[in-house]
């Protein structure tokens, strides 16, 4: 599962640049068009680098998996599989309002579907497992929905301060994503639940 | 030959994604043509999702193989690798007579391919093999096809119908395809054919 | 390089369907465009198919590579790549002369970037190697390249009869594409050199 | 981390030909539009194999990661991923100016990246490592930034300068990819820092 998982997410971060068309003159000015195009795609390549690492990190502290987690894992996958689409109808609409909400909707639900996927390892795993311990409180997986929900609302008020909430989600998980690691390789090092 | 198969189901299941046409306007009511083409990509990545999975367990179960048990794979993997072309005609024409038992087609000769493949290991692997006891009597195996079938041919009367079929197939291996594990799991604890 | 090689082509199998274009219309007719790039995918898969076969048991019997069999793999690598533009393109024009003259050109370049892979795979193993028992006289590999060479003199009498030729070496491979493995797990049980 | 990085330049590599676009006629004239994207494909996955292998071994010859090395490594990914546009966007203008340098600026970022992610590297293993011997004074991995900006500043004189600077980086690189291999062994066989 973990190297299937691995395989599309590596197929999606690749393929979402099939959506930067090439432009038809060979000016600098022709390069204007793809630029929001570009921005987007930066963004998504981010926040799929994040998804995969932190769900490496997730599958490769869990030693028990059963038909649950495998569909949850496909949920997640699933909606992963929209960040192409969503990426590229936001980036050329240059980051319109409707677009802009549209992409804050598969966000949420990929973070509700790699919050559910979660949920249903922790429980597979049982209580006191290194994965539980090092999740904690979860601070993170809890904020995030929340942030995207403001976020999609916010495109209505205006479509750069929804934009901006998805940022502050990715910059916000680009800072810790070591915490599962650490907290396993101690408890590798000494004792284990 | 597992991580080849793995390989290219994932690649199938994420570049469907990409008949996902990004619409021209930017408001939600662009969005309405994207609607059935998203329909039928969810209704297949579940049925790809489910061969991964079947399939997966089955190599997995399956420690010899030989010259016709890997062209019965390449073979299926043909037939799959035809579902981003059948998914996206249906969609795009909303699900019309004509695209649907097409489809329908491709989903009978992926289903058939598969049984096929499942016989041949089954004989590699001789009798009394744990992936047999497994598989048992293979209910689910021989109803597909027919209810493939009988989809094609409602199609015929009521298009909505004959997708209903394959809806109901869907349904159908998406609650036991944990059936190999658990028999797998027993002969591993104790004996073993 | 195994498993590298093993992704590029998987990729290279699933990504040709990509050519398969969706009809606009939702008839059956609409379908009969799409039949002959519906032949020549089904005939690169199938080449493709053998490619994969071959080359992954080649690998497993290498254990030694050096910078020239690296490269030789990735030259192959270019020229499978080549493969699906090769055809779509004589696909979409019907198996047209000089389409199908030029997918055999491409046809013979990675016949023969094959054998050039194969010679530097063995003088890198040393001679006595079990894979050089296994390949032995290697009738097919020499054969292969004349065949194509016919066969894209023979697209300028007759198209048909170019394709015919392309045809003839896979099946050729079809047959014995076992042919390294039994000598090696006759080395395996036995002696080795 | 090594096999996702492999996967994506595998699909990296494969979905460069994508852009490969088939032409409508069925004459050999018809191919005359498709040399130069053939031509700059070729540069491309020369470049990228070159990449591959090297990146390869440096991540075999690396046994401890951390974040941020995983985020260096993502970040040559991205500037890899925006190969097949700098690619198709050069070929399909016949080399015209512009889109030569904007494609010398794309191979120096991920020059620059590369440098980064080793430079990373060779911090998170510490003073004394296999990898430090074998990468030595890194002659070549500075001189190729050099030569890169010198040749987007030559596609203002002539853009054919231009792209020869870039193939001269290729050339430089092709020789000796097996120079972490051959200390590595070294270390290897005898004595480990």
């Amino acid at each position: 599962m973990e190297m299937f998982s691995d395989g599309v997410i590596a197929i999606l971060i690749t393929i979402m640049v099939l959506e930067l068309k090439v432009p038809a003159g060979d000016h600098l000015s022709d390069l204007h068009r793809v630029w929001p195009v570009l921005g987007s795609y930066v963004l998504s390549f981010v926040i799929i680098g994040i998804y995969w690492n932190n769900h490496h990190h997730m599958l490769r502290a869990t030693d028990r998996i059963n038909g649950a987690v495998l569909w949850a894992n496909l949920h997640l996958l699933f909606w992963l599989s929209l960040f192409p689409f969503g990426t590229a109808w936001m980036g050329e609409n240059h980051f319109a309002r409707t677009p802009t909400a549209v992409y804050g909707v598969v966000l949420l639900a990929a973070a509700i579907a790699y919050y559910v996927l979660q949920t249903l390892i922790l429980r597979a795993l049982g209580p006191g497992s290194a994965l539980e311990r090092a999740i904690g409180s979860d601070l993170k997986g809890k904020l995030s929905p929340v942030i995207y929900i403001a976020g999609i609302l916010l495109t209505f008020v205006n479509h750069w301060l929804g934009l901006a909430a998805y940022v502050v989600v990715a910059l916000m998980w680009l800072i810790p994503d070591r915490r599962i690691e650490p907290a396993l390789l101690v408890t590798a090092d000494g004792r284990r639940g």
